[in-house]
């Protein structure tokens, strides 16, 4: 088992044209948002505990939640971007979040204020401990990103007040989260306080669920197909496929993965690796969506991957997959994972927000039609009651400099992984490494890496999956091995280039939904065709596989600078209004246009399609 | 407006290959099945009233339907195929259902004896004007089939009831029924007894429905969407698209085309044609199956015609909707009408039902494969808790009769609707016409039809749309009128010739489901593919349509004398195991087989598809 380290936030200054703007976006619009609705909605100010039946803004289990996803949001932003005002709102809401603390340690709105008697009645539902790791890792952040230690000290106090309430130990409950998250926080806590009854208590939870006798079937009254909606059907080593709703089972995967690597627990990771391999190679949408039925959110069958709206991918799950296989990724150093974190990031993931900052999807589409019946909005939303999808993007894109790179302090390596242009400083083993990336990626393959630091250390540049063609040159030399193990000298350049051909990408055919159809992806980008760049609808398109694709530049100001792709295609109409007819459709030859499919919607509301038909 | 007859069902003896045998297994294995479930399931025996809380079997609001539904389906069969010890049944049932009319008239069981309190309460959802309906059907159709009064004079009281209970005058109440089926049962009534308080009921229901201030917001409190649901958003007369519950919709079409031929009211029946052709336009599958969408079982937006088991395409609606174009047809004489009628009954009716007659699917998939999440089972059951199909199936596989003629007694004239052989004595103007009509329709289009009686009138065959050549010969001797008026002699034959090469059916392209697609029809018979007639995986074929396809006969005993259909095919494999790679898929050239699409899942659980991808 590999233990590597990813970079601390303010080590990374992004430069590059997708993820800074994005990042940019974030802090002017994102977070500016995210608080006004954390405001407008009550949520924060529920934390006073003054709420009273009959009053206006009543609490809900998971707002405590939604809170802390936005507090670990503005820590980073307050990292990587500081703003006094901004920090002024951030320690009143500490300080108010910190009030709201019971003498005992427990702290949850809801079940302080709104149903006292139910504190951990109902742990399959009632998400307490769900906002518990939320808060949790809102308070970690705080403290790795800022060093403020109030949130995190209260929250220490909650956590040991749960560990005082679950475990194996004589006197303690038997029960699991409901919804998983804790997990993972309580692994993130452990790693910032070293104190073993955190690293206890996530054992119990990742290795007790799902044991025999069921505590949701014994102590909750719950029944076998609830089990499964939460991944409590059987001990985790034993479930091969990912099932029930998407979220949870991503977040416990993160949780299993984080105790893998803390107990070096083999069997943990061979259970990881099935998992992974299930969703990758069976469950995941082409963009990384994960999550195929809108109903429950959640997995379904192997191949079940519907397009149309009847589909699902909800952002936050997308996000989930990322933060799975980059865990994955450093327990590993497997390029696999990193293929995927960087399929969700630049596809399913920031397909979710709009490039104003402050517009969500809440589920991802890889098709829109007028004759799909609407499940969630066809455009994105500045907000939703249950607005898990606007606060993990608040918190998600701060991060963005988490992936970039992993440090092996044993190997002395620093392992690039994804190549978009940025100035880092990171630390290896006490030593700061600078480097700095240019280029266009993931708009361009030609990336420009010059070394800032002297002395020995090594650097491994990640060949991409998509990536069939691609070269190294250090200082104008083409390298054999990509792992460059020297001494460097300040001002010493790598030269990578990674081919990114538009490419067809084919569906294997027990997708029914994409039999006979079509993906067209160049480089880690996976495109879709919008309504608003063809000169027929959508739907009547048949893509000429044989026929090549070129990049074009778009007359429209929001895709300056994309690399839009241009081919040619068949389109069909029908002769008459008939439904159905013997009659075969009448096609003529047109070309097509294809953008990044993350940007779609962003022109208005139009028809699209990821999965086109071939000829 | 037109005022065609259909026959009495007992007029009609059927000696086709495919109705006759769903009749009989309707006799002989349906009829005990409905009856047994029940008894099974406590339905008949709650018109006792001795169900008091904590006992088994608690009475539902719609369990009254199922067993009027059951009476409906014992009164046919018994005027068909008289079985004394099925007759004691129906006496029974009689007696026990008549016992349970209060003292007012009301008979209902469930708002008498679990929340009498609550009569009338809620018309939106508690299903007792929807009772009330099928109770005065299986009246109707106990006196009109067996000239039984008892059951018939019962529900008179209750309409009688109902009569002083709602409408516009002062004093009675408003209110309309939340799932539309007593209009058309009103509509039965008064053609039975010409009693006017049940014309100017059903009037009231009609004309009033939709109407501000609307009733459901005034009265129940109910929102918009809701209203969509029951089809109570505006009066009838400006609904232009069918719209929410499909059973729902189509029994309330049906109950309009009853008023509008009742009253000769023009505007109701444009209302009428109106809805149909929304329908059938854009809202039909090909097999006559409506409702696209299982959540709510709901009509949704035009072209949303989805194949997979995220689809619906009751049983109950498709029955509904033949119901309604069969009223249709003989308010116009157009064959438009007919034609939905008989590509409902030859497809999406017949394959809610088993071969067995005793197993019913609920949802009338259009594709099924492994990777389908189910919503709805994949095979048929023999029973739901919401057992309106297989009721459905009860009383409407022996009234196949009524299709196959309309009679129209101004102009004196036959019209022979849907050639499936059998013999008739149909009553025209007091005089009886013999015809015996052979052949294997609708496996065959060769017909022969002889002439039973001497005497003048018209015999008039129907033109199929789906028919491309045609002829006609009386007595040999070819004929260029359809409508044949002349002196008849016993023993005239018509020879009747219509050509069903099997042909390739495109969809609109606007039905992105179905765009690349072909289905297969030979006369009214929508084909399926099924996984146990091919060497391969029905998902991976794409079929051939330049190649002919050939009639062939099955090896399997059930599809003995089906014509099987055969023809080639491009077969797709996937060189690995990858759920998305640049290789697209390896072809090979194999030949399939194709059954008709309401046979399906007769031999086993496997695979199906109607709409095939084509090259």
């Amino acid at each position: 088992m590999k233990t590597l380290c990813s970079p601390a936030l303010k080590d990374i200054r992004l430069t590059d044209p997708v993820l800074r703007f994005r990042q940019e976006r974030c802090f002017d619009s994102t977070i500016p948002a995210v608080i006004a609705q954390t405001l407008k909605s009550g949520r924060i100010q529920a934390f006073a505990l003054k709420w009273k039946e009959g009053m206006p803004d009543k609490p809900h289990i998971f707002w405590d939640s939604d809170v802390a996803k936005v507090m670990e949001g503005m820590a980073y932003t307050l990292a990587l971007s500081p703003d006094p005002d901004l920090e002024k709102i951030y320690e009143e809401w500490v300080d108010l979040i910190c009030s709201a603390q019971q003498p005992d340690g427990y702290l949850n709105v809801y079940f302080t204020i709104v149903e006292p008697e139910k504190r951990f009645a109902n742990l399959m539902y009632d998400h307490e401990l769900y906002c518990a790791g939320h808060l949790i890792e809102a308070a970690v952040a705080g403290y790795e990103a800022l060093g403020k230690r109030k949130l995190l000290d209260c929250l220490c106090r909650y956590a040991d007040y749960l560990c005082s309430v679950f475990g194996y130990e004589e006197g303690k409950r038997r029960g699991w989260p409901g919804h998983e998250e804790i997990e993972l926080a309580l692994a993130k806590l452990y790693r910032v306080t070293r104190k073993e009854n955190y690293l206890k208590l996530l054992q119990y939870f990742i290795n007790d669920r799902g044991t025999s006798p069921n505590f949701y079937v014994e102590s909750e009254g719950k029944n076998s197909a609830a089990l499964m909606q939460v991944q409590a059907v059987r001990p985790v080593r034993e479930q091969k496929k990912a099932e029930g709703h998407a979220v949870r089972q991503i977040y416990l995967a993160c949780g299993m993965a984080d105790l893998a690597a803390l107990d070096q627990d083999e069997s943990l990771l061979t259970a990881c690796r099935e998992l992974y391999d299930n969703i990758t190679l069976r469950q995941m949408y082409v963009t990384g969506g994960i999550g195929s039925c809108f109903a429950q959110e959640r997995f379904t069958v192997d191949y079940d991957l519907t397009n149309g709206n009847l589909m699902y991918a909800e952002s936050c799950a997308a996000m989930g997959l990322a933060f799975f296989a980059w865990r994955m990724y450093n327990v590993t150093g497997e390029t696999k994972y990193m293929d995927t974190v960087e399929r969700c990031l630049y596809n399913g993931i920031l397909s979710g927000i709009g490039l104003c900052g402050d517009k969500f999807f809440y589920a991802n589409y890889l098709e829109m039609d007028e004759n799909h019946s609407s499940r969630f909005s066809r455009t994105r939303e500045p907000w939703f009651d249950c607005a898990c999808c606007p606060t993990s993007f608040a918190r998600f894109i701060p991060q963005f400099g988490r992936f970039l790179y992993s440090v092996d302090p044993t190997e002395e390596l620093v392992m690039i992984n994804i190549p978009a242009a940025n100035h880092a400083e990171l630390e290896l083993n006490g030593r700061k490494i600078v480097l700095d990336i240019a280029g266009k990626y993931p708009y361009d393959g030609m990336i420009k890496i010059t070394v800032g630091t002297s002395g020995r250390f090594a650097l491994q540049p990640r060949i991409p999956g998509w990536c069939g063609k691609y070269s190294l040159c250090l200082n104008g030399k083409l390298q054999e091995n990509w792992c460059i193990r020297r001494d460097w000298n300040a001002g010493d350049v790598l030269e990578l280039d990674l081919e990114m051909p538009p490419e067809w990408i084919y569906s294997h055919p027990k997708v029914t939904s994409n039999s006979g159809r079509v993906a067209i992806m160049r480089g880690p980008l996976v495109y879709a065709l919008e309504e608003i760049d063809q000169n027929v609808p959508v739907r009547s398109l048949i893509l000429k596989t044989s026929s090549p694709l070129k990049i074009v530049s778009s007359a429209f100001e929001i895709l300056k600078d994309v690399p839009v792709l241009e081919g040619v295609a068949e389109s069909e109409t029908f002769p008459d209004e008939s439904l159905y007819s013997t009659q075969p459709p009448i096609v003529s030859t047109v070309t097509f246009r294809a953008i990044p499919y993350a940007l779609w919607q962003n022109r208005g509301d139009t028809n699209m399609a990821v999965w086109m038909r071939r000829s």
